[in-house]
């Protein structure tokens, strides 16, 4: 049975640019494993209550309903193991400071670059949601939590460091091949690719090059995904 | 044969506080190897011309002479697969990741913290060497890097927050044992530990926590060494 995937959408239902959802996406791809996905909206709470909780992904496998990118990673591991996604609990513990990392340190740096952005392509009726939760977050509006963003990308990229110096020593950061760190990453900068046309990385970076491979994995499957 | 290793000391040569050496001293503690140090001065480069290289951690087991912490753990797992350091070939991957967050976000941020007081507990033939290059690097003064310290270090802890968001969730880096990702992390925060009496955690931090076991680990090996 086709596993099936409350993914975010914008406005085109088609636009999808949640960073979690996208580390799904490789996720179930790097598995081999086909999905199907409902476009969702922020507001569309109760589309998924069933799953016990407000967030996507959420995805359901048979019976099995399974919600948050890291748990689902966790349950495909352990359901479905080969390929593997971490190759063992040391692994998946390493990986976590991964996620990690790029939860509190990729995610603020592009949410700073790109919110107002987003904004522009998500859906009408989740405008009032998005701009009111966004701007109680940061303290400010959307226009001015983005505004010198030309000058402050440098900080952002510098911030990217790690990523770079294991790039310059192994060609995935799963090692010879991709591991869900790969997916953590370059789901994380899936974001920024597919809600705005603002270039997080500079085009020489290594990790640019390492992105775009990823995008090419699993069929094109990221390099195919709908931009604004 | 035991293993020798040369390790950065201060003016007192019991006094040991190079992260990398700590790193080192760490995982082979983790492999149950017993270790024979040897105080070695920044420029004591004469000393390890045997290793090819100029800096310390190096290690000389047998006929095998190995530098570089990172280079050291690899081989000691290959060397000696139990207990395992990485636990197989993506979780080195993954370390990998948190040795480049370890050198790059820790490491500069301790030396903006204590420069200064590193530069006082040094051999008196170290100081000049010390002050120059390190001067060279910061562009200012030893005494310039580290003014203001106080309010500055909120800004490190914070840096410090995917290693707190892990051990939110496991005991260890590792998981449910320590890995060398703990021997990273622990190896690094040896070196305020032991070359510096200013407190870069907060005493109610959960990586204070967990930094305490590690110093308790390996019959106390972390907490029994010497400070100033």
């Amino acid at each position: 049975m086709t596993i099936t995937m409350h993914d975010l959408a914008g406005a085109d239902p088609a636009l999808r640019f949640s960073p979690y959802c996208w580390r799904t996406r490789f996720a179930l791809a790097h598995k081999g494993l086909p999905v199907e996905t409902v476009p969702w909206r922020f507001t569309d709470t109760r589309e998924i209550a069933f799953s016990g909780q407000g967030r996507v992904p959420v995805i359901r496998d048979g019976e099995t309903v399974v919600a948050d990118s890291w748990a689902i990673a966790e349950y495909l591991e352990e359901r479905y193991p080969a390929p593997a996604l971490f190759g063992g609990a040391t692994a998946r513990a390493h990986a976590r400071f991964i996620n990690a990392w790029a939860d509190s340190v990729m995610l603020g740096g592009i949410a700073r670059l790109i919110v107002r952005d987003i904004f522009a392509v998500i859906d009408a009726g989740d405008r009032d949601y998005f701009r009111q939760s966004r701007e109680a977050r940061f303290g400010t509006t959307l226009e001015a939590v983005q505004a010198g963003r030309e000058t402050r990308v440098a900080a952002f990229r510098e911030s990217l460091l790690p990523v770079r110096l294991v790039l310059g020593r192994q060609p995935w950061l799963g090692g010879a091949a991709p591991s869900y760190a790969d997916c953590i990453v370059a789901g994380t900068l899936m974001w920024p690719r597919c809600s705005s046309g603002f270039p997080v990385l500079a085009e020489d970076d290594p990790i640019a090059a390492w992105f775009g491979r990823m995008l090419d994995l699993y069929g094109g499957l990221g390099r195919a995904a709908l931009r604004p």
